[in-house]
């Protein structure tokens, strides 16, 4: 068995061995960039971590979890177009530093080397449904970013509907990352498939905490600006809740809230935090948070290996929850 | 055997009987919108074609040939994001038509769509190679933009590297169409990659010939704009010739009109025209498209298989080149 440490270690070496360093240079060199802006590197060593459960050959799991650094990175690419964001990880983003078209076809490229390290390796009988996971999650990501951007226009967003976007835009990147690796380690498909919902649990859990760190976190621990949410009139879990819980009168003042801009941020911020603390929804994001936390851990027990090989991964993802709140 | 009309009805349905009526309407509204503007087909035909000349049964075939047009379609609909292009077979474009965030997420998904078309069948030994085939020829057509859009802003460009480009944008797409084609077919490793060179030589004749055409084109017949490249100063395989064949001095004239904008552009197509005479270049330009279509033909005939089975690629290929000039 690796450590985390050991894990980062063997991926960061394989990420520098496989820099893009080629031509035509205008499309590379922006892959090398934001690879290189760094970033926790959690889907890859999830992807590895899963594998190391069932095999003590962790590397023949590196392409695959490239593969899906690459795609992750892709997806930030094009989101940050999207969403015009002009900074990412402190440093600017790839459109902004070299411009929307090569911002487009860069991350492009990127997409199709994600294919192209997925199936470095011989996978054998895995290389199929490999495949087919892959494919699946990447369109679920697509699917929920477009939600996402869709939801920025709409006021009837169900709870139901922001949770099944939440999972698409986040958690299934994770879950496949998981399940991926446990097929390269020769696990079954039984394991693999609790893997998944391993990491779609726990990716949910984390986006539910982010919404709750984004208004009630540490400003010194959280390293994002608390209250953003509120600012961008953003729909989270949150107010989602908030305008079921509340009455039609309370829910009306939050939308109002909600749909102006305003010269005064932190009078918004105080506001809209004593709305959501008017109906304790921070308390029922949490009870949901730990619902998702027990799911994923009972998803953890049902795979069969034994118990001392998953203490890494029971120690990350409750590294993962113990985030600042 | 199937005739090229046969096999374009079996297409046409089974790209009916595929459409992408699916959720969130507004990813996955403008590929059906894009699809449906038609075009030749040109690439999903010759990977059937390609298939028939193995096999009787095309129908497996045609899930591959959709990831292809699917693939053709998404670099289309990201290219003319580039090329901030308002209209694409007499339509506006998807991201004029619903916006460029549309228009960048729609063909990320058409991507990831265009690989799970690829392995819909049980491609048994043949499911690597074929996924490897189509990784090297996606990174190709986006590497040949780049490069096409490297050239907008280079003076040095010499004539290889411009039929590289070409052959990267245009000419690979076709040939791994037909590689692809004839392993799903049952063709040998050595076959396929013999219909790879012959779409591929077919595919840089053709383009040169697009080269010549947007020139000397008869305007009835061309259904482009006659001198259109000489108006957007484009520096295609005419001019590039006419600078290796001239003098400095006409060199440097052919530069002076071709850098500059111009209110007169009858005047400016006459004034290029008449050095393209001078050196005759439309000359040297069919003399290197009649070698591909030679080389094309050459590896057509190494194929294995009875002659009378390639007949309907000859035709194909011979009506390719016969456009009007």
């Amino acid at each position: 068995m690796q450590t985390l440490s050991q894990i980062s270690t063997l991926f960061d070496t394989y990420l520098i061995d496989n820099q893009f360093n080629r031509t035509p240079h205008a499309l590379y060199q922006p892959i090398d960039y934001i690879l290189s802006l760094g970033g926790k590197r959690l889907r890859p060593a999830l992807l590895t971590m899963s594998c190391n459960l069932f095999s003590e050959n962790v590397t023949k799991s590196l392409p695959a979890a490239f593969a899906i650094e690459v795609f992750h990175n892709f997806s930030l690419v094009h989101d940050d177009i999207m969403d015009e964001a002009p900074i990412r990880r402190g440093k600017p983003t790839v459109h902004h530093k070299y411009g929307i078209n090569t911002g487009i076809l860069s991350g492009d490229v990127m997409l199709i080397y994600a294919y192209k390290y997925l199936i470095w390796e011989e996978l054998g009988q895995n290389l199929k449904p490999i495949i087919e996971i892959f494919n699946q999650i990447a369109t679920e990501v697509c699917e929920g970013q477009q939600m996402d951007m869709d939801f920025e226009r709409r006021e009837d967003v169900t709870i139901d509907e922001y949770l099944l976007m939440i999972e698409y835009k986040t958690a299934v990147l994770l879950a496949g990352a998981m399940q991926i690796g446990a097929l390269i380690g020769g696990g079954s498909v039984a394991d693999a498939a609790h893997l998944y919902a391993f990491g779609r649990d726990i990716g949910l859990a984390f986006q539910l905490q982010d919404d709750v760190l984004d208004t009630y976190g540490d400003p010194e621990k959280f390293g994002k600006k608390v209250g953003g949410d509120i600012i961008q009139n953003k729909k989270t879990y949150l107010v989602l809740k908030t305008m079921e819980l509340s009455s039609p009168d309370v829910a009306e003042a939050l939308r109002q809230h909600l749909s102006a801009s305003t010269n005064n941020e932190t009078e918004k911020i105080k506001a809209v935090m004593s709305i959501f603390d008017a109906c304790d929804v921070r308390k029922h994001a949490e009870i949901l948070m730990e619902s998702y936390c027990k799911s994923a851990f009972a998803h953890l027990d049902a795979v069969e290996v034994a118990e001392d090989r998953k203490s890494v991964l029971r120690q990350i993802a409750n590294e993962l929850m113990m985030r600042e709140h």
